[in-house]
């Protein structure tokens, strides 16, 4: 009921993560109202994005053409015998934003999930043992989400590494800083009790 | 922190409404993951809106350029002597959704605003009161939204065109169909005493 090209833009617009139907279509009549403005500057930072942006070949976050490797796959003061695994390019931003970590990354973009047909050929897994291989990386955090698919990939991956004598670790579960028992669920508080720490 | 063209992709993301600064980067993240198709899809979609869209001349709804007056001011079978007074051209696609409108639209294009100093010459009325005058206009709906500047635009219109011998109506103030008495709060519930129609 739309005109064509709005409604091409909301359907566009609504394939984004975190974007419904509805705020798709608020986003489509704020463009209409702001047009000149909004409507360019998008337009212009997608074709910027499109031709700048990049993945680093060694470790798959995000980065620019001109500096690939990353400045963090360069940046001298990294501990090179440490490799954080993340899924995503995003997680990355979130680890260097939380602070506390100076080893290198290494993205799988992905994790094993037999429901949407992601095998250990889609996520950079050989890329992983070669660069434990050849880089002199002695431990190796599996730093990925903590849903069934995710668990079941750090799995996979711990069994693969083991055999390269390479040490491997995972993030801690627990309670959330700044949060409550009353808050955790029953599998939270039961890894947090298992795993308790000196105090 | 993010390479540049990232970093302004999320920083122009997050004009938008309804997303926020994390909303934007999950977005810019994704774009990353899926470059060829979704960027190039918006950007064909962001051009084809920039291009084609429009607004009516005449009651200020989204068209396309070729069809101006639009689809709506155009319907022969739509009442000419009721006129739908609205804030925002996405405020008559939820109408129409609605259903049960019959008439025509003039759409205001913003609210009396003294915090954003917008004032009676930002907002479409001198064309609303050009309209009443001339297009034999019997009964204007003065459907804006039910906030403080919204209420008082209203009221403000209503006073301008209580001189031009045209009837002035509102929207029904009330509970919201299928809630109840304790989710409403005060003046809501007050509104709708006042206003109690025979069963």
């Amino acid at each position: 009921m739309h005109p064509e090209p709005l409604e091409h833009l909301v359907r566009t617009l609504a394939r984004l993560p975190a974007l419904g139907r509805r705020s798709a279509e608020r986003i489509a009549f704020r463009l209409v109202r702001d047009r000149q403005g909004l409507v360019n500057d998008l337009i212009s930072a997608l074709n910027d994005f499109q031709q700048q942006v990049a993945r680093c070949t060694r470790c798959g976050a995000v980065t620019v053409r001109e500096e690939n490797p990353c400045l963090l796959c360069r940046d001298p003061r990294r501990d090179d015998s440490l490799l954080c695994v993340v899924e995503d390019a995003a997680d990355v931003m979130l680890i260097e934003r939380a602070g506390g970590f100076r080893g290198r990354y290494h993205v799988l973009q992905g994790k094993l999930s037999p429901a949407e047909g992601t095998g250990v050929q889609d996520i950079q897994a050989a890329a992983l043992y070669r660069r434990v291989q050849q880089e002199g990386i002695r431990e190796v955090l599996l730093a990925l989400n903590t849903d069934v698919e995710s668990d079941a990939t750090a799995g996979f991956l711990h069994d693969a590494l083991a055999r390269l004598n390479v040490r491997v670790t995972r993030l801690a579960l627990g309670i959330p800083v700044g949060s409550g028992l009353a808050y955790a669920d029953a599998v939270t508080l039961s890894r947090a009790i298992s795993g308790r720490q000196d105090f």
